[in-house]
């Protein structure tokens, strides 16, 4: 099945201790796609400016995605100038420049309006709504993500958007702040209380788990030694979730279990490089060896039916 | 084959954002026996005050740890005063008394310096160097902790030690101090070129990751709804772990991964109440159910050799 994105594009300068890179392509809708594009058909709908490279909408083609989303207008793209500490964990934004991006209203084509798989990257809730609005068929599966400034600043609007998505993707410090709950298990309960029938939370480094009714799954994020830019992980790894997702047409939770693996194999590769530098370059066999590292990360007992030994008195 | 574990035995008092508990049995010594009794005999060396409660000695008793070790000296025993705020990850200390401890002299009996597993929990490295002087023979695993007071303090003395403990088991924050290198996989193989072969990095609520020369295996911490007191969870773990191995007397790479899940299903317990409440009172369904549900916590594939679907085109 196919994927429709809704999201940004960005031109990101993001440094870090020892490095930097300027101007390399961003954006929610970016990362979601390319990761996705590795298993499922995405079409993207955002909007870009007239100085948006020639070669980047090359490239997102080349990875098959489709583009007829993508809306030029007369202006410059959305920039995004970031830094990141020692830790690596949290981005400083040094300037935000909305550009084209300040009046985007996205606008789902004819075509367009029965997605089987949605997803509704960080933008204004607002939008969010509007394109749910313009759906002529409910999705197979509807996911969203969102971020501290629409938490604070449009919480009715986000209220709305979150009791129609089925799937919740954020980061654990935007649960908090959205639920008011320090403890995940019970900020979970809320979030699965308001609406989703899946929270899916990303801890960065920490790995991510998911929520529902009846289940919850965890993984911990690969160990790696080259963290080079952590920009655009979480949409990365929402983008492998709902690919493999998407592929397989399969949302039991055993399946859902797997996309979570195979979105913290799409995150882990996009964190080795600048921009979507290591994600636009990938092939198979990579991402189908790290899938399988995963498992030999994780893997600890064949059926959970070990009878543990007793002390002996 | 049973354990020697060399560390403090304290009385805690600890508040949290919603309730306190005075005076609770605590220190390394204590969560490290009450967590490997359940599976492996733990003859346990420290020292107590005039002041420690005979229904403690008598709770350590019945668990079959040997406290033939544990020596009254006159004074009081080592008292520890903390608070957690709402995070529940970092304990802030409020009151440290040393009281008996400041003279601790660890003395191993004729019949303890041959012991199969040795755990030298967190105390001064000059005193876990007099253990390790002490022994007749080199016991099967020798595993060490340590803490910030220490790496900063006594740096080489600490580094004598690590130099001669197999297994070095530290929380991230202390890797991060004692290494100076905030990636997590190049401090470890700065660990594990220092004299230990095998390192165990405690993440709190973000699990445990165990390094070798050849393998990494990573497990998040179990979500609890319920985190009431942290106090000593390292040290449960520490006991689960090495309880588990020195019953099985099996130090495979495979057997290490279940005592990792081990060790995170006895913290896990640890935390849901203040002191050793929740320890001391567990039974043998209760932590074989809690390690089937590690396993579904994070079981995703038999084999992770399931084919990943590619994009058609």
């Amino acid at each position: 099945m196919s994927i429709l994105v809704v999201g940004s594009i960005a031109y990101d300068s993001v440094s870090t201790p020892n490095r930097m890179a300027q101007e390399s392509l961003g954006g929610s809708a970016t990362f979601f796609s390319l990761a996705a594009s590795y298993f499922a058909p995405v079409s993207v709908v955002g909007v870009v400016g007239e100085d948006f490279r020639k070669e980047d909408l090359r490239m997102l083609q080349e990875h098959g995605i489709d583009t007829g989303g993508l809306i030029r207008r007369p202006g410059r793209t959305f920039r995004w100038v970031g830094e990141y500490g020692h830790d690596m964990n949290e981005a400083h934004t040094l300037d935000t420049q909305l550009n084209v991006f300040a009046d985007f209203q996205p606008k789902l084509a004819a075509e367009a309006r029965q997605p089987a798989y949605l997803f509704l990257a960080n933008i204004d809730p607002d939008l969010q709504q509007a394109v749910i609005g313009q759906l002529q068929s409910w999705p197979r599966m509807v996911a969203g993500d969102t971020m501290n400034f629409w938490i604070q600043g449009k919480p009715d609007a986000l209220a709305k958007v979150i009791g129609e998505v089925g799937t919740l993707m954020i980061n654990e410090g935007e649960l908090r702040l959205l639920t008011r709950e320090t403890n995940m298990v019970k900020a979970a309960r809320l979030v699965l209380s308001q609406g989703p029938t899946m929270l899916v939370v990303k801890r960065g480094e920490y790995g991510a788990v998911c929520f529902t009714q009846d289940d919850v799954f965890a993984t911990p994020a690969y160990p790696l030694e080259t963290v080079v830019d952590p920009t655009g992980a979480g949409d990365t790894f929402a983008g492998g979730f709902m690919g493999y997702l998407a592929a397989t047409n399969d949302l039991s939770i055993g399946n859902v279990r797997r996309a979570m693996i195979v979105g913290s194999v799409m995150a882990s590769f996009n964190v080795e490089d600048f921009g979507p530098g290591r994600l636009q370059a990938l092939t198979t066999t990579a991402i189908q060896d790290r899938y399988r590292d995963f498992w030999r990360l994780t893997y600890f007992d064949g059926t959970g039916d070990r009878p543990l030994p007793r002390r002996k008195d």
